[in-house]
């Protein structure tokens, strides 16, 4: 029995084949030895192992020459083989007594493991900028692996993530749909006299019901909505503050199926929206159009942005940060991939099944307004993955 | 404007400056001349910061003499101020074209500011375990501070958490109504030919509505639900597969009030249940009145295990895993503190305000069974924060 529905939703054969190839092949090509793999995303994309696991150490060690492995506390190790494409022989539980120990770290069991699995002598990489392989962990696998030196992976696996299979972008559009549903609710239902922490519950719930046809899965984050004043900051998370007219609200969540993430960003008034606000919303909508228009095959991440900035410059704002990341698998606490950015000096040139989450969020003093949409490059164009119009929305 | 309800949730005054004298003192002690927290749950105790904003670098530098400093990315630096008990002057911002960079590392500016702030060649302490500090970072934060020794703090924050102030113990209460809610709906709602989404669906939105008068926050871990013989493994998530009779469910969740966990475990069959779950839930029940009744200030950690375990014993049974841990402020991935676990070797003597996740989870081979309970320790015994019954739930 198991949970059958997971392998329906699985890559097809094959698949996990194709990606563990091209990260050997470019373990070759930097002369690295073997890779330990510890963001929960590469693991999902390398194995299937997919579990709420990811607070206690866990790791893919995959040689350049030789067969992938996966270390993790015994207690999930017994259950990996419901998720992950390896063998039992394959995948290695560390002893329960390692587990939040100031003596002994699990990265001294998986280091004594791997010394019979690498080459000797070679370089190890690791995904240094990772958020689930601590500093200690790392000082742990370098003093057990003493014949080694450790470098940075530079998120090696993350890049190979970049362009996306038929298979994964099927997952997107399915996270799409259901992206849309959520913030239709979300723009349906906030209302003055609701407590934020109510529409969220609504969000949350439309999240995981999903669609009919497919069930929702767990975002990487959770929904964002600050409002009022304090919506000239990002990412503050709800209260049980009741809605109020007067007040804008900014709304980002996103639609996951089978761990792939399409964000979205909408923003609403309860009430007239002042001045400045319409306006905004106005030249965003403008920028969006011209963001969406530029992007397509051939093009470089700073070409996009540039785009965008153009727009509103023309009309006197301005925007520090960047107008979007690469997407694709997503684990808490980001579901951004961490390599693709759209902002100045973004030298990737952008090629089809790139899949990109373009985000106008502007943050001013005391005030905001967001605004976004997730999209795939195509050969002559964005293909977008939600169909929600580019306007505040406005509640009276 | 800004979000009063937070504040109202918020500490009284002079609850932050003793715990930071704790810290403090306890540098002091070990002759450390700063200490740099970057531990989400570690930054709210301290200061009250409270954002989704983790998932880019972020710390608090508290020197042994002096005030506290926190670093973020600009963006969240700017709105730092609403949930955050520190002056503008003391909140700094990182610019944006140091996020997920190759060549610079957030850290490394990090450092510069640090440089001042610090004495000079004292030890630096670093939460060298913790989730979001990652091994990049380590390495860029040592690299810019070359006359500092980079120390382990071994958990010094979450060590001074462990006792909870009647502040704190007000919140973990409320977090216990909302887990109690929340679970009710859980053992009530699950039903055969319902898609597990759609039950998490009804979990996720009690969680976050929370009661009338206190509005759910989110959990650190989403709801775990393995069912059949996946329910012998603990943190698999849901899919969209329907539930079916005669099968097992574990269902793990929290309640959450401002960050404060009250998680709980409860095991729900639907249909006549098989001999050995039944009887393994009258031992486990058994185990929890045993474990519960051995709970007080004054006892070691290893004592109530080994109340647990000889009554597991007697029957035959058999527990790797520590059967609690301490609970209190919670972010993602994890709401348990990582320091005092209920097993065996644990010397922590309770005392009374410590707060433990009793959970017995057993994990057979293709079934499983889960009780747990939130406690707070009083001097003569154990205080439970949800009052549901400890009895497997049987739906026909």
């Amino acid at each position: 029995m198991g949970v059958p529905d997971l392998l329906e939703q699985a890559v097809e054969p094959g698949e996990y084949a194709g990606r563990l190839r091209r990260v050997r092949a470019a373990l070759g090509e930097r002369g690295i030895g073997a890779l330990v793999v510890s963001d929960p995303a590469n693991l999902f994309y390398l194995t299937g192992y997919d579990a709420w696991s990811f607070y206690t150490p866990q790791c893919l060690l995959v040689p350049a020459d030789g067969e992938p492995h996966l270390f993790a506390r015994a207690m999930d190790a017994a259950g990996a083989s419901y998720t992950c494409n390896l063998r039992d022989d394959q995948i290695h539980g560390y002893p329960e007594d390692l587990v939040h120990r100031p003596d002994v770290h699990p990265y001294d069991w998986i280091a004594g493991m791997a010394r019979d699995l690498i080459p000797a002598g070679g370089d190890v990489a690791v995904e240094a900028d990772a958020h689930f392989f601590s500093a200690r962990g790392y000082l742990a696998l370098g003093n057990g692996l003493p014949g080694h030196r450790l470098v940075d992976s530079a998120e090696l696996v993350n890049w190979i993530r970049l362009v996306k299979s038929p298979h994964e972008l099927r997952q997107l559009r399915i996270a799409g749909s259901i992206a849309e549903n959520a913030m239709r609710i979300a723009l349906d239902q906030l209302q003055p006299g609701k407590r934020q922490c109510d529409l969220v519950a609504e969000i949350l719930a439309a999240q995981a019901t999903g669609t009919p046809e497919h069930g929702g899965d767990y975002p990487a984050i959770v929904p964002m909505l600050p409002t009022g004043d304090a919506a000239g900051t990002p990412h503050l998370t709800w209260t049980d503050r009741p809605f109020v007219s007067g007040e804008a609200t900014t709304i980002e969540l996103a639609g996951v199926f089978g761990r792939y993430h399409a964000p979205l960003a909408r923003t609403v008034m309860l009430g007239d929206p002042p001045q400045r606000l319409r306006e905004t919303s106005k030249i965003v909508a403008e920028g969006m159009r011209a963001t969406l228009s530029t992007i397509r095959a051939g093009v470089t991440g700073s070409v996009v942005h540039a785009a965008f900035n153009d727009v509103i410059a023309a009309h006197g704002l301005v925007k520090d940060s960047r107008i979007g990341y690469s997407i694709g698998i997503g684990y808490p606490p980001d579901w951004g991939e961490r390599t693709v950015s759209l902002r100045p000096g973004e030298t990737t040139v952008l090629t089809a099944g790139m899949a990109f989450h373009v985000i106008l969020g502007m943050w001013m003093d005391g005030w905001g307004y967001e605004l976004s949409e997730p999209v795939v490059v195509t050969e002559d164009g964005a293909e977008r993955l939600t169909g929600l119009p580019h306007e505040l929305t406005i509640r009276r």
